[in-house]
């Protein structure tokens, strides 16, 4: 459905919202006072959309979108590793991330995946399902040493809630500096081995870079022995099959997955089935407060668009 | 298995452990100095064991416990309304509870409950066992007003957790008393519905009386509205056929629960399997800590047993 066609009145900006986005951000958007907003319904409708509005919002990217007309592309995820970044420079369009609008959203679903573990949620579900009753001993966050790789805006605010329930956080980032409140410590990745020796869970939140890829695999396993890992960040940042072994073999005692190597997670995975292992479908940043905090993150880029102030998260 | 038969040794105390009770605690009383513990393997040698022993310590209770050796009963459990207090009173028998004991234990498990419901975590592992991969929309906690029902040690420490995570919570007790970084607000029973009217979670932590018998009925579920419970304290304080008939019809989002009226949960109950129900089977105590607190008030009233200091959670 396109809720408008035509052009723009004098002084609005003609918007195209690429079909994958969060419910509700279409009528968001198009609230905004000064918005012409076309919501074409595949990846064609927005190549074609695209030739009369400067300004697209997506998550994903096809070379298709770089037209004549485009100047300003808003993403709608804090990575923007999907974006050919350098031709869009030399084209002369300007991306935003949307870094910080996913935090709160995906802090919170960090957390609801450590305590599913450490409660064995999913195993009680299971059983649930066979009409079982039957106790678990359960683990305490408070006092627990945890590792968080990747210690950005989102890795950070993990650790900041975390610490505040009492656990023991370890950071791990590229150019380590301490950050008040939400790690005893943050270190470089060298050190991971050492941190994860010292640690019962492991929580990623890496973007995806060449650095990053498999940084988890059967080494930092081993060395996190029988705990816990929680993956929000990409699938790539650890190696499957070494997880899956981990798993099978008892090392690991279980995983909670927001993303996988592969999304959707092929139909063959083990990590479908396996005991007390939790998969949601990438759906840490996919809540109901999400769209006020894109909205209000896209107002201010449009504002810098007509000139009246600076741009937030630009990228190029 | 008994551990210990025979007489205890001068200046040590003979100290019965029921069967029913965490792994564990047996190595961990047994190490005590001073302890000379017996762990008979069913009610019948409890029996028999008291008839020498001064000292029970035990989650469950049976009238041909009380032996005339009998001096004193550490409950386990945080409420204790399975003992027969005002007998226990008159023969002279001391009970203390472990209140307290619980209370870390079982406020992470309410967090993991509210998490695992906010974030359909249910739902997730429901459909990963059929190997689905399909996104749903999650709620965050932040900003969101819970109603925390029992207000005590367990209920306030709930508070706590949840004001900490950027939750407003209002508090309900018989006796409403502000409660520093617990609560927004502390009502009387009789303003619950006031409260559940505003609120988008219910949270359950409430001992067995007369009073809390079915206080959660369908007049509560409908105050609530679109939104989740979840129950901690004791099955009976919800009505299960209210529950049901909400969750059926949509009227509620969903429910954890530790505790069910009837435990275990029976098997033709329909909330074994209604999407977005969550059953632990009362496990929200059980944790690799809790022995360790357990321990420790032990110890404490060990030495109130010897005359070297006060009781603590003394009930009679």
């Amino acid at each position: 459905m396109s809720l408008t066609v035509g052009r723009p009145a004098p002084g609005e900006v003609a918007v195209t919202l690429h079909p994958r986005h969060s419910p509700g951000l279409e009528q968001a958007i198009a609230a905004i006072p000064g918005v012409r907003l076309s919501t074409p319904d595949d990846g064609d409708r927005v190549a074609t959309s695209l030739s009369g509005a400067p300004v697209l919002v997506t998550f994903d990217w096809e070379d298709r979108f770089l037209s004549p007309a485009l100047r300003w592309v808003q993403a709608i995820s804090a990575g923007v590793d999907q974006f050919p970044i350098e031709r869009l420079g030399e084209s002369g369009v300007i991306l935003t991330s949307a870094r910080g609008a996913h935090t709160p959203a995906v802090a919170e679903h960090a957390l609801a995946l450590v305590m599913a573990l450490l409660r064995r949620i999913g195993r009680a579900v299971d059983r649930s399902r066979r009409r079982e009753w039957s106790l678990e001993m359960a683990t305490e966050l408070s006092g627990r040493m945890v590792t968080v790789l990747g210690f950005g805006s989102i890795g950070s605010e993990i650790g900041r809630v975390l610490t505040l329930l009492g656990a023991n956080v370890i950071g791990v980032r590229r150019h380590p500096q301490p950050v008040d409140g939400a790690a005893q410590v943050v270190v470089a990745p060298q050190q991971l081995l050492w941190a994860l020796e010292r640690s019962s869970l492991l929580v990623v939140a890496l973007p995806e870079t060449e650095q990053t890829r498999s940084i988890v695999g059967s080494a930092e396993l081993a060395a996190l022995g029988p705990g816990w890992l929680v993956n929000l960040g990409r699938g790539t940042a650890v190696d499957e099959a070494a997880l899956v072994a981990a798993l099978v073999e008892g090392e690991l005692k279980g995983a909670g997955l927001d993303v996988t190597a592969t999304e959707p997670l092929p139909e063959e995975s083990p990590l479908w089935t396996l005991d007390d292992v939790i998969i949601t479908p990438h759906m840490a940043w996919a809540t109901d407060r999400l769209n006020q905090r894109l909205v209000e993150l896209f107002e201010k880029n449009l504002a810098a668009y007509r000139g009246e102030s600076g741009w937030v998260n630009r990228i190029v």
